[in-house]
């Protein structure tokens, strides 16, 4: 049976990725309060660069590499892991790997300590270029935001809304780990106040008054995300982009930072 | 050439409904206070029956009428008129059709009267079954709401949020015609407060305070809806559905009615 | 603190559902050839009836039953209990229920007989009426649709593509269990050709093939789909819906059916 | 009234991006074949720099812009005066602007030479920073690709899919202009064969035959955009990005690359 991916090519176009997306597949993903795995439904998108001599790349070496790692057990070390095992089997240069899935935190509503679980989309990102490894660690945090402008000229009231705050980091993981519950935690923090799956009366009086003495404008709630991670011992390079469904208008109030220590 | 549609099938199955869907289309809608029509992006499904006897419809006869109704001007009267012609260019007893698109009316700001055009998605549906024609009008309104309990409980501040209430209104198009913008008029009201495009501080100081005095949970914005489409002289049959995304939760509260009168 | 969901109302609707939608929670499924749960991340949409004298519904009931039920083990059964107890801590009369999620299968590759997991939209609804439960059971599952005319009019070739089956069934959970996997199952072989994670070579020859000697249209999918369900043992009623995603234009062919027997 | 905004802040962050997000407007696009304008419905994401010493920005002076721009004729030029216009008004440094729309081009089928509009999601993108303009135009285009492997070890058919080849080029608009149209040609003609939205039998043969005899992987796709559009006389830097929902598998085969020039 012929092999047509590695018939020659002429067209001179060493090409810089090419892969599968929108794979989808079971992880066991680490967790930092709990020994037992996370068990995701994760999206995968992983290439590969071929160069130009070859017509094709051997796709289903990709989903082969992909349904092993099913069974192991996945942090940021393990992201270089697979990456390597998928350039090898694909006898590339260079390649790079995204998982992105929705992770269950418990969360205890402020007053009343009820506990209810909480999903927040992630994503484990690598890539290898030239042999060297970066990985990116990412967390969409669901938050609320109240608006210092209507509080202050408004006689009673302030509007506020459901922001999404999405935070990008990348570390050596040798220095050690970020894990996602005090990424997920950081950003949290710089919020008007925290979004919960459940909450009683006196929690909802809680976090009523708690976004009431803590409004914040998109661009406080960046520097605030900014200011948290520029500190960070192990995080070399950040991008925060928050989003304000805003509650008076049918469109979003966005901000946006990146930045490279 | 062979018309491999018409071949003789034996499974006994009267197909209900059997088109296509995702069609994209420019369509010409009648605005009820400018004489031009408007220019819409809409997305077309269109269906007929088909019986028992023949394996296929034919597809391209779907195209072909909407390609020719792209630049008719378009309200609820005319959703009849075409769904006629596909039933009689594919032989059919009966068909159904929706055109989705969003659609622009100018909104002024409550205290600058700042105009600036609002987007919202509305559906044109017409069925026929039986000879007997139904034609449904759809709008999704974003409005703020305020939550009542938060107002009540807390010493200062109110959650509240975007939500979107969506009506369908089925009526007869020989009585009248129930206009798109009054429509949104109609739902408007309902909320909490509007949601503008284009807010200055004087009108972010009025839509504050105007939410404020006006707390409502998804519960009072349906029932205001309710009575006052049981009210409407022409609508014979509505449905209406309040989502709010609630700015202390990252899920929803949701409330549904559908009445026949 | 006040309760303002007792308070009174007078406008007198009945409110047929309220509740809350799009909460993300973990469950615990039961799986058809494996004693363990598989653990998926699913979608929740609750509602209760409101009888028009309370002002509103308790919202965080809804997320206390649904926590609790994150650690059961569930499918159709399961449903009913989860549905009986939301309605009595409601106080309510009638009440719905729906869990989306995906759910992986393993699946071998046709002639290699490499397995790999691959995930299909599913839904388990419930509803209780008038102290009568209707339970109903969804699966979406992806396939191949290969064209019979584009096959007999073409002198070389037949336009492919994949196309989604999505069927939804009720039966009463009494008479026995329909699993996902033998829903699937029946799904699956109504199509020109499965899909799969994973085909080398030799596969992709096969599966090339298997759909090139099967040609059908969305019709014949769909009428495929109506005879097997009309014979199957259990089931009491379906709705069929098949989409195919034509590789030569940029809408979709579409066949929809729903009977009660 | 108090202007919160200009409050100072001592954060010590000079904000990249800070602006709005998904905000809808009609729109006037040149067309290349056609006098008139074509009338789009648009989704705007607009953004400015914010230096450390100011709290926020002035999000409604966006909208006012956008507002004026809404009658305007647009092109690659206009991007760049309006653009200027919000920098000017928001008392920025640098800013970017990006609007989304769907564009209908008239498409024939290529033997019965019908006509029926097609539409293309199209981006006009500009950036000034450091007071240089940079000005980037995207399509997407659908289009068929048929497997070349599956072609050759088949005995019979070839899988075959719709795939979306998304491209964006920068160039300088003063050495002229690139055309919607133009570049949609450009990228039609690197598939296996264009898709129509009206296709009657002689079509469909025409069609499903081009494509058999001009078998294509993702990895030829890009490559042939590669190497037209590095021949293009105006194109400084290009973006192809290649994604095939393929027939057999429920994931996407994928190619992407970047080039300046």
């Amino acid at each position: 049976m012929k092999d047509v991916q590695k018939f020659k090519d002429n067209r001179n176009v060493d090409i810089q990725k090419v892969g599968i997306k929108h794979f989808e597949l079971p992880l066991l993903i680490q967790q930092k309060y709990n020994k037992e795995n996370q068990i995701v439904c994760a999206e995968a998108r992983v290439s590969v660069s071929l160069p130009k001599d070859y017509k094709g790349t051997h796709m289903s070496r990709f989903v082969e590499v992909l349904t092993d790692w099913q069974t192991k057990s996945i942090a940021d070390f393990e992201i270089k892991k697979c990456l390597e095992e998928i350039i090898s089997n694909l006898d590339a240069q260079s390649g790079d790997l995204e998982f992105l899935f929705k992770y269950f935190i418990p969360k205890k509503s402020p007053v009343t300590q009820n506990t209810s679980a909480m999903s927040y989309k992630c994503s484990f990102s690598g890539e290898i270029v030239n042999n060297e490894y970066k990985f990116t660690l990412g967390v969409v945090v669901p938050v609320t935001t109240l608006c210092p402008c209507s509080k202050e000229i408004s006689d009673c009231g302030a509007h506020n809304q459901r922001a999404f705050i999405s935070v990008r980091v990348s570390y050596d993981e040798k220095d050690g780990c970020v894990w996602i519950e005090d990424l997920v935690d950081l950003v949290e923090k710089c919020a008007s106040c925290e979004v919960y799956p459940l909450l009683k009366r006196e929690d909802e009086k809680f976090v009523t008054e708690k976004a009431w003495n803590n409004p914040k404008f998109v661009e406080d709630v960046l520097r605030d995300c900014v200011v948290a991670l520029r500190k960070h011992p192990l995080i070399k390079e950040f991008e925060v982009d928050c989003e304000a469904f805003e509650s008076i208008h049918n469109h979003s109030a966005w901000a946006w930072q990146k930045e490279v220590k």
